[in-house]
């Protein structure tokens, strides 16, 4: 049974940093809402070696009260917040990579934050340190970074908050940053978050301890509080189902830790909480998570797409943004609005929300690390491989770059399997698909699986403008995997991120008779693509037809067709010719066509709504 | 533009109230956790006349600070809490009905609570005030019913905590109660709900004004902690899809509106809590909202399915129950708990999840007053008039109590129609699926639309077990208003809540072709049902295929035959053969089989397979 002690928080303990290191610059540091600081000091932590070129670099973001401590940087020193990520031989290689985090201005961990002393009164700031806001730990973070000589990065990594600085690097210093990767994070809180952090910042300064921030060297401080608003914190940083999984399954709910606590301890959650809210006094500072909090409510990088894509329109970066499932509090849907602003801006980004229940933590936590840090390592070697690659072709040298291949599950790889259970690995459809396509034209693959299509499609023209839309989470890995950029959408539910002609080819391969929404993707792809490529199996194919009218059985039809009517993931049926009258009647042009017969593996030319076992088909307006 | 300081909380003032009535029970009281009261006073309010039968009593209880002013007595008078449901004339009609609200123990609104005093000492309880449960509150309740001569209730109705009363109810007195009603409501809080609890006690008791619970007659009180106990419970009584409504969209998140108070009012939200937060210290007091809190965190009736059944057990009312979809407090799913359970008991029991994006609080809205006020309404009429029926026919005298029927869409009504448009009111399949169930069989209808065959079968006989499950809210009303039990339920889940052999027969009515999950669902219904009656369009039927192969296009099939391949509702195509030979290899018997042809409107005995549009087929295992 797990301690239901535990929590993300457990390893961010109160020691010493000892490997920290100090930059202070001094002067005034203006901030963007208008105050001013002297002499700022910025701590952080490094792992790894910068190579000679300095194109190693990854700059990592921590979350709300995190610090620098990352990761252990030998066996005797404290973990640290990401350790099961970062480390030699881990997703972010140490080995490879030179690793930097920085602590964010405002917080008691090192750099400079109200428990710093105040230059001109030589006491602590206390309730006088100004308001700071997320840009100016990135401005802080690039000073940093331009003392240390570092003019590249080869990717921007954060969770949570630190996901919105990567989000403000990307923007701000376009021509510094190759990669973005975010975890959990959120352009702009919902009025549910900053309600969270409102009523956790009241409970702070209505303590009489709080003294209006001025506390220092009182023999209390708002501990109480501090205590109340982490409490509150935590049932945020959980989901409803790790909670009851934590509290009611792996404990009997009603009986509580007997803890040492002025706080309630009724109930399993109620001494989880009351445990959580007095250690964190033991680390943290009032003022610190007040100027934190508001740091994080004041992030305004949007609360809609068209403003999101304006405030991300200057990136250059490639994007991997991923969310979690049950994450309420930087809930999934608002990391998906970054996916669809960068769409809307021709980036390129590759997403996913990843299943789990571990709620707004779970980036923090093992459970999902397979995931969340395999498409982290794929992102960033890619990222680093393809560097590589460019400078050798300046230097004339060709480096084989192409990642490891895992197989996916058959299901995954979408192998086109005729109507009588013949494999074709050639895929006579991709082909044919290939044929239609201009090498150089840009495409956008609905439904593009384990990336079969887009990988041929690369493979022809390292410079055309691709992207994948797909539903299933281990096929988008794979996708990422091979260095594609593909989406987690559902396309029933349209294209609305794409502009209009935003590709010149929009191809719906072997999915049309899958999905349930037709005639609205259909529409979309003819609005978002120049052109549409549409490839499906034909019912009317005689061997097919003439076994339902003999036998009075329906055949095997298509691309799923060792399934039969019962379990087929094919849900519509069409023949060629009923497709013909369908385009007829929404205005379509049918501009060309390929018919196949998968079964003897030709081309067919004469009657393909006879012959054919499945069409190929391009449509324009 | 809404006003946002507006909540389901802003009708509650702190008016007097001057209709209130109230009863003190002199002696002790015994409370459920062991503690004693002396002389237990209870205030309640009442509408409507009672009926000489003393038959028409509708009981409410009210949520966790509410009070027994439900709605007003004339218009000179207060709204009440639920004023949008309950008068002359609304869902829940005083002309016809005699409801009665009390107020909850441990409450400030009337009923015995920490600011009552304490006979034995001749000052308020205060903090010690012993612990109370929603038990206690029942039985008080009973002792007032006692006292007025009420030994029926048609139902008892409450919404979150009222309506944990109500599971007490039905459950305690299974022979006083008729129907219940319960809305938003749990069978035992989440450790997450639990948790915003326990914060929101831990900031009344750690305010340096509480004293331990002993501040009346003090200058100040914790009203600081109580406030931001409010605050916190704001946020739950919302979603997060109606606070972006409230703050973003309506309002400029970031422009708070200025109040005086001692709490902060950055951002739109934050002005909103600082004013509810505030604004519930004029009404409330802190050791009630201990008190309460509590009440709601020890209710327990189950935290699973078997565990609740077994708590249900004894009921014998008829049940309504209702969730709302964006309710994250109370979520859906421990109302769906209930309903699996009382499935279980085999108890009769419709459902709803209510889409709606108001939260919690939505069953104090108007918002979704259409859909759970007409449920209401239809659900305490229908058991009125079955009541009224029922002494009738003792008495010989017969009554027509069909209700006013609301025609639904065509798609809601679901009348079959042929492959070539044409429809046949008489509804031939349901007929044929008529012949094949005894009289007073036991039936579950999947699928079950606006229940025309479930209305059938009650009409046939008035006392067979009938069952209906759905999926679509509009349908559902329409079952309860004809006084069916249905359930929202997606068949394709599977049928888990019910037991093995809980039916004799368990319907799949031309829906078998719609579904995904064709082999589980068919599975479950041989599971559940001694037998299962299936009805589909035959794809084999001459005039269908002959078309495919003459002219090599889809022909429109089946039930839902309007539409083409691309919008039809039918996602799986099956012949009549091929469901002969999917039994054979399942192991299924085929007992019987129905074929028609439905263009003729005939039944048909040779060569079905070629010659029915449609079959209807009964098996067992």
């Amino acid at each position: 049974m797990a301690d239901i002690f535990e929590s993300s928080d457990s390893q961010r303990g109160a020691f010493e940093l000892p490997y920290a290191k100090s930059r202070t610059f001094p002067g005034t540091f203006t901030l963007k809402r208008g105050g001013r600081l002297e002499d700022v000091t910025v701590v952080y932590e490094t792992y790894g070696e910068l190579n000679e070129a300095k194109d190693n670099v990854i700059l990592l973001s921590h979350a709300l009260t995190g610090d620098s401590h990352v990761a252990r940087h030998d066996m005797s020193d404290n973990p640290g917040w990401w350790d099961i990520l970062i480390g030699p031989g881990k997703s972010i290689d140490t080995n490879r990579y030179f690793v930097i985090c920085t602590n964010n201005l405002g917080s008691c961990r090192g750099t400079t934050g109200p428990v710093s002393v105040n230059p001109a009164t030589g006491k602590p700031y206390g309730a006088s340190f100004p308001e700071v806001t997320m840009e100016d730990n990135v401005k802080l973070q690039k000073m940093l970074l331009d003392e240390l000589g570092i003019r590249k990065l080869l990717a921007v990594v954060g969770g949570s908050v630190g996901g919105m600085m990567c989000l403000i690097w990307a923007a701000q210093y376009p021509d510094m940053v190759q990669g973005a990767v975010t975890l959990a994070t959120s352009p702009c809180l919902t009025s549910q978050a900053i309600a969270f952090d409102v009523v956790g910042r009241n409970a702070i300064t209505s303590d009489p301890n709080f003294h209006g921030g001025d506390y220092y060297g009182k023999e209390e401080g708002p501990s109480v509080g501090l205590a109340i608003a982490r409490m509150l914190g935590h049932i945020t940083y959980l989901s409803r189902e790790s909670m009851i999984r934590k509290f009611d399954v792996e404990t009997d709910r009603c009986n509580a830790r007997k803890i040492e606590t002025q706080f309630e301890t009724e109930f399993a959650v109620g001494s989880y909480l009351a445990h959580q809210g007095s250690k964190f006094n033991e680390r943290f500072d009032a003022n610190s998570y007040i100027t934190l909090t508001y740091a994080c409510d004041f992030m305004d990088f949007g609360d809609n797409v068209p403003e999101i894509a304006e405030n991300l329109a200057s990136s250059k970066c490639k994007w991997l943004i991923m969310s979690f499932s049950s994450d309420w509090l930087l809930p999934p849907y608002q990391s998906a609005q970054i996916v669809d602003a960068l769409i809307s801006q021709k980036k390129a980004v590759s997403y996913v929300n990843i299943q789990s229940d571990a709620g707004h933590d779970a980036f923090l936590l093992p459970l999902q690390l397979s995931t969340y840090g395999g498409l982290i390592e794929h992102f960033v070697n890619n990222l680093h491989d393809s560097l590589m690659t460019e400078q050798s072709r300046k230097k004339d040298i060709h480096l084989v770059t192409d990642v490891h291949e895992t197989p996916c599950s058959p299901s995954d790889l979408g192998t086109f399997q005729d109507g009588f259970g013949r494999s074709h690995d050639g895929r006579l459809d991709f082909e044919s698909i290939l044929e239609l396509i201009p090498q150089h034209a840009s495409v956008l693959d609905l439904g593009c699986g384990n990336g079969d299509l887009l990988k041929r499609l690369r493979q022809r023209s390292s410079k055309s403008r691709l992207m994948g839309v797909e539903l299933s989470e281990r096929c988008i890995q794979k996708c990422v995997a091979r260095g594609l950029d593909v989406v987690q959408k559902d396309i029933n539910e349209g294209l609305k991120a794409f502009h209009d002609r935003q590709y010149e080819y929009v191809v719906l391969s072997c999915t049309m008779q899958t999905i349930k929404e037709v005639e609205h993707v259909l529409e979309e792809m003819l609005r978002v693509g120049r052109f549409a490529i549409v490839s499906f199996p034909n019912s009317a194919y005689l061997p097919w037809r003439t076994r339902l009218f003999k036998d009075g059985k329906m055949p095997k039809i298509g691309c799923d067709s060792e399934k039969s009517w019962f379990n087929t993931k094919d849900l519509r049926f069409l023949t060629l010719a009923d497709f013909h009258q369908f385009c007829d009647e929404k205005g379509y042009s049918v501009r060309r066509q390929i018919a196949l017969d998968t079964i003897k593996g030709t081309k067919v030319f004469q009657n393909p709504n006879d012959n054919a076992s499945m069409a190929i088909v391009e449509l324009s307006r």
